[in-house]
């Protein structure tokens, strides 16, 4: 049944669960994509939550599952992890290969709006609905999803809790692209994706979404931080949302780790904490 | 000081502990070399003992790094971890690189008496003599040690402790090649690293070496092993080394994961049992 609209491409047993991946067609992204998922030992007898993991530039589905350790503890919690891509694949797009922080790889978790962009890149429409159709109608998911991300993959994360908070138990970051209107990365996605209107960048931007919410619809942020990041200044600024974050009286924990750079070693280092952060808003533990 | 015989290449900050890269002139090897460590929050107040990992064919330093998960539970044990690379790089001689399962990548821990391979291929006095000397020169390592490994570099594990007991506190090995003589692998490799005599075969074989050994100097050998393992009827062969194990009383256990296969994803799965074995052997915990 489920081969009809995802083909399973590999799995592997770990940690008495497994983990899996799957090919399908996207028709919000109009091209072929993989996923990955880590099913838990208890999705056998039951469906489970899911936190929804949004990598960062350069990365696949896999770079998580093969480098955070998460599934451990997940395996414990009863905490199924799925695993987007980070960009629509497959298309050729010109100029579409050639940085590798702009088009394949670096999707930034949005919905283009300028050509020739805009035919696949709707990364923002693809984790948050159809993807999530499509796992849900074929794995033993019970329907509730927290998400988190690192680096490009954290802003993701936050804007997708920012934009549509109830479609969210919890989020949290790694190292994310607090402020993208007002950094290279950002400036370069937001200006080929969206165009040069910066009134349009606001909607995909945390800093710029915190300010919009009322506190009926406020997640608390947690986030976790290097402070030997080589993107901190440049790229990342937390200490913008921070700032917004105090203003708007959104709740918020941002965790700088002394001496931590933008790695996975890093991601590793401090996931466990994130898995209960998003187990307790999931009721998986007190 | 440490610059002088090994440059760092590059650190990163692990669940309080440091991963390292280090880059230094093998004379042992007759090329220069990279190895990974990772050393535990401990290590900043006093030497720490060493769990050496040995990796698999197509491996480097990095795998187990990146992908076993170890960090975590090798912080809180003070185990310190070294990993070095599985063949000599950067030399270039005739049909080294045609083949992922012989030359580089594959340098199955031996020492190699048929040229062209022998001014090159010395991995096992690489391993158990060259790099500790250096790795405890340069780093906090109070000189005890243990021995694991996944596959060719199971093979490379179970040799180091039957060969030279002495050396090693404990040893343990996922998937290992049990006995090379008598699989594809191992006979490719042997018969060019050692040549066509099959009685020089015998001293680089877990199965063969266990039958030497008097029960004094017998250490106990920890496997697991996937059934799902693609490798594990033609190349693997633990059942003859179990049989060999109980014919001449070496204490063994060998844990058959149902489900499981040979990637890294059962190493993650089950590392924590093999670092709390050889943490008790190095008095880390009782």
């Amino acid at each position: 049944m489920s081969d009809s609209i995802a083909k399973p491409v590999s799995a592997w047993r770990c940690f008495g669960g497994q983990v899996k991946r799957f090919r399908h067609r996207s028709d919000v992204l109009d091209c072929d994509m993989t996923f990955g998922v880590f099913l838990p030992p208890q999705a056998e007898s039951h469906p489970v939550p899911a936190l929804w993991w949004l990598s960062g530039l350069t990365c696949t589905d896999e770079n998580f599952m093969h480098k955070a350790g998460a599934q451990r503890l997940a395996a414990q919690l009863g905490l199924a992890i799925v695993c987007p891509d980070t960009s629509p694949r497959g298309t050729d797009l010109p100029g579409e290969h050639d940085d590798w922080d702009f088009g394949s790889g670096a999707g930034f978790y949005l919905n283009a709006t300028q050509a020739p962009w805009s035919q696949h890149y709707q990364m923002y429409d693809y984790v948050t609905r159809e993807l999530p159709a499509l796992a849900e109608a074929i794995l033993p998911l019970d329907g509730r999803k927290s998400v988190s991300g690192h680096s490009m993959g954290g802003h993701g994360a936050l804007v997708c809790a920012l934009r549509e908070p109830e479609l969210w138990h919890s989020v949290s970051a790694f190292s994310p692209i607090c402020h993208p209107s007002d950094c290279p990365w950002g400036i370069k996605a937001f200006s080929h994706y969206l165009g040069e209107d910066r009134n349009d960048w606001a909607q995909w931007d945390a800093t710029h979404l915190i300010s919009k919410l009322p506190p009926e619809r406020q997640l608390p942020l947690l986030i976790d931080q290097g402070t030997d990041d080589e993107f901190l200044g440049d790229q990342l600024k937390p200490a913008t949302l921070e700032q917004t974050c105090i203003a708007h009286h959104h709740p918020h924990e941002i965790n700088l780790r002394e001496g931590y750079d933008h790695s996975y070693y890093f991601v590793a280092s401090f996931i466990d904490e994130h898995l209960r952060h998003h187990a307790e808003a999931l009721d998986l533990i007190a």
